[in-house]
């Protein structure tokens, strides 16, 4: 029994599973007046505020009117030109092949990972998550009944292999990686990920590696070899979302890229979850991923501005630490005596400053998660970053 | 292990759930050549095929290039305006009181499903579907593990509440029923939805109703009083797609209507999964409800005439035996001695017919199955009817 008004069965594993932390950080605005002269500034959740180019935009409204596939059910594993592109760039960029029978589109990336996970893990089973996690997929983990085993990160918020080799156990199906990290901001060595790869392998688990983020890494070569090994398929599972790069975030388009033979598993979720994925969104990725690279690399260009707007304010706040800062993140240690979430709560009405506690990505009770904080600045130009700062350093906890 | 090139674990609950049967009916037509004269006639999928009404997509193009919103995330619940637009509605409709919290909007009516199944079942539990069934019903109960108890249908495809009340166990967490149902036809009495409603509200038990084919309902009168009773949300939860009325299949919308209290637990469910539904759809589905109630009656009309056309047709072919009709379905009997799978895939190149056989409908082994056919006739016209009687009558077995 779920309430007074509803006495009808609640399943216990969705009563454990916390509530979506953006949707309660988004409460925590109810009531407060911000004034003129100091307006909110949501720094909270990882999404472009601008709408795309007006190119893709003209391409959705032409769709909408003359396309009537737009309106239509279509394959369950998405349209078959996006699956090629997706294919072809990433054969390019990762340096290795990657078949269009070995990527499906789905609505969104979190989609593609409840769909991946639902592949491989079941209520009893273990799945290796390295802390801070990005929320999303604790709660489904939660919500499957599947065990989330909390791999502490290690120096520079960087997972360790060995660690994690220590944490496997036959009921161990996967480790979870995100690079570059959420909430994290950190980019992961290549040879991390490649030794993550050999332990998974040589363990029999799967390795799924998010790389939402990826089209904003800072690296001039290509952030990991996993797809140069030809047998990649055998182990690595990767996610990917079109939001970030493309700002399609209210449109849902994500990507997943592995075996042909656990996409056919795969489609038995997303056909009884989604059916497929929205057609007008896919038609998007599919103009953005042809046609704005070059659009594309000023955007990066811009958030890497960003990047070091946020490294260079916390120098100059030296009670603060920045444990991490990349992709759309800073993730930082703040400097006062209370914990996290009542600290965001109040910087909410003192300080017009929405950003996420550091408990919403730790294990509950977590005292690392009391003293942190993630910053999603992506959303901020250098006059917000600067105005963020002056706030930050005038707020007397 | 589920193939020597993806030796990563699989979860034996998604191992053992059938393939989605609509991309297996597709896969029959590969290689099939369709002489011109006798061109594929496809009533395989619930689908409107024509776009919607142009007023429509100009307001899908007009928020593409106007409306930053549309390319944001929303509340994870869906739209404010949208969930208010469907509590007026339905509360008019029904003549009872549904309030803006007590609706979300969902990616499409199988996501509704698949969320509210969430909140109240787990691995072990036990869900009562009567046969024949949606399929994508019985495939998430099949992938999360929860035990699919049939129910089979009395005279004229009805459940009955007593043989229901029969089969509930302590395990038992919820009865759905589809009206009009698919694929059966059938528009469930208003009296046997409320005994339903009683037996379930008796045993502590949820009554899921899937209303995706309602705006075709052939009954002048509502189809059931269950909004009616003050406490309707103790007992009753209403699933809705905004897929058929609006022809919208492609953009994923759907709606559950249930109390605020499980659609707190539904949010995290939808947070996880799908984070909010496609803004455009969104966008497109309220632009319908408040502008085309009077083209809806037009295409509601239509398919009614299709449906008379259909139950025409079978009368004219006594081997074959209508067993129900209504909503975009007739579900027949056909004569032949062989089983309706094997049919089918000999309709698709001896007639040039794509229709779903009943195994696709019923439990594993079902002799019931074997006998039965759906066919979704909304998609054809009267000329496309009365071909496909044509084919029906021409073909030998």
């Amino acid at each position: 029994m779920i309430h007074p008004h509803d006495p009808a069965p609640l399943n216990p594993a969705m009563a454990a599973t916390d509530p979506p932390p953006v949707m309660e950080a988004r409460r925590w605005l109810a009531g407060v007046i911000f004034p003129p002269e100091r307006p909110l500034i949501n720094i909270s959740q990882a999404a472009p505020v601008e709408s795309p180019p007006l190119g893709l935009r003209q391409a959705l409204a032409d769709a909408a009117l003359n396309n009537p596939d737009a309106h239509l059910y279509g394959p369950v594993l998405g349209l078959p030109a996006l699956r090629a592109e997706v294919a072809k760039q990433w054969s390019a960029a990762y340096g290795g092949t990657v078949l269009e029978s070995q990527t499906a589109i789905t609505q969104g990336c979190n989609q593609a990972f409840c769909a991946v996970m639902s592949t491989l893990a079941g209520k009893g089973d273990e799945v290796i998550l390295p802390t801070p996690w990005y929320f999303n997929h604790k709660m489904w983990l939660d919500m499957q009944g599947v065990k989330t085993v909390p791999l502490a990160a290690g120096p520079g918020l960087i997972p360790e292999p060995e660690a994690a080799g220590a944490l496997i156990t036959d009921r161990t199906r996967a480790i979870v990686l995100v690079s570059p990290n959420n909430p994290g901001g950190v980019e992961y060595p290549s040879e991390t990920l490649t030794a993550f790869r050999d332990l998974c392998r040589a363990r029999g688990i799967a390795l799924i590696v998010d790389e939402t983020y990826r089209d904003f890494d800072s690296r001039s070569t290509r952030a990991h070899d996993l797809f140069t090994d030809p047998d990649w398929h055998d182990t690595l599972i990767q996610l990917y979302s079109f939001s970030k790069a493309y700002r399609l975030t209210g449109h849902r388009v994500g990507a997943v890229t592995a075996s042909a033979a656990r996409l056919f598993q795969i489609e038995k979720f997303l056909d009884t979850v989604a059916i497929c994925p929205s057609q007008l969104g896919q038609i998007g990725a599919l103009w953005g991923m042809q046609n704005l690279s070059q659009w594309l690399a000023g955007e990066r260009a811009e958030i890497l501005s960003r990047r070091a707007a946020m490294v260079a304010g916390f120098t100059a706040l030296p009670d603060w630490k920045l444990l991490g800062c990349g992709a759309y993140f800073a993730y930082v240690e703040h400097p006062y005596p209370i914990a996290s979430d009542a600290l965001c709560k109040r910087l909410v009405s003192e300080a017009g400053l929405l950003m996420l506690p550091g408990t919403m990505f730790q294990p509950a009770g977590s005292e690392a998660g009391k003293r942190q904080i993630r910053i999603a600045f992506a959303n901020v130009d250098q006059t917000g970053i600067a105005e963020t700062f002056r706030r930050l350093a005038a707020f007397k906890g």
